[in-house]
């Protein structure tokens, strides 16, 4: 697993802002604020923010939203090709949806210790078994994402106190 | 994890049954027959089958399907006291669904080597980590649920000759 080098590649850092962008409107709607975009050569073809609580649905996390705009606007399922920019490390659902969906690379920005599954408690995007390996890059806009998750725990622990 | 006795839970195969009836309607459209039901107190309140190809999703697997069909049903996305049966051990992606919905328990045909994931080649499904462990019953409808798999596959590679 590549960690990532701010020095040596900040077109990930172009790419994880618009999944910032994502997650905030989350925020908005009162969600954990994750966000995620899907962009194949240069181009952002698919985003989705976690929706969990509005949508009522338990598949409604920011990957599958994103992945599933990507394959409507591609007209197809695979996503061979294309990277996904999350603001946190896929959990095992939405990694295997990212393994099942083909896609090449997988950049996030905070490890998940409860699970992650991008190699933390899982390692869903590299296993042998599987039919599909995902070039996995951490790190990117970590600070970011971590004040933005904090900040909205934080803010529920206070309302709840 | 249980494995499943003809002799004392034959309330599991009333419902697999259920689950193969729409395995046979992914079938009907070409698609990897696989198929869900989920029950909560002895009712079907979510159904689902494979539609990858038809809605050009690499989410819509049956148990993703049926899982978000409950939850509709519901207007929950907690799916606490239910249960799923499903024709194949669930993926990656839908063991992780299966955990994120609350879900109590799953009842699935077959194992699958290349990707299960309640035990096989993940254990998604019972992973202390994880904040909800799901009781797995393996080996329902067995035979039904393999020669239906079979079936297809044999047809695909006939076609491809």
């Amino acid at each position: 697993m590549q960690i990532y080098n701010a020095t040596s590649d900040d077109i990930h850092k172009k790419y994880m802002l618009l999944a910032l962008e994502e997650a905030k409107t989350a925020l908005k709607k009162d969600e954990v604020p994750v966000g995620a975009v899907v962009v194949k050569d240069g181009e952002v073809i698919g985003r989705g923010h976690n929706q969990r609580e509005t949508l009522q649905s338990p598949t409604a996390h920011a990957e599958i939203l994103a992945v599933n705009d990507a394959a409507q606007y591609l007209g197809a399922w695979r996503l061979n090709g294309c990277s996904v920019y999350v603001t946190m490390e896929p959990c095992a659902m939405c990694a295997g949806a990212l393994v099942l969906s083909r896609i090449s690379t997988v950049v996030f920005s905070l490890r998940d210790s409860k699970g992650g599954a991008c190699g933390t408690v899982f390692n869903v995007t590299n296993e042998p078994k599987l039919n599909h390996a995902i070039e996995v890059v951490a790190g990117v806009c970590y600070d970011e994402s971590l004040s933005l998750i904090q900040n909205f725990f934080r803010e529920k622990r206070k309302k709840n106190k």
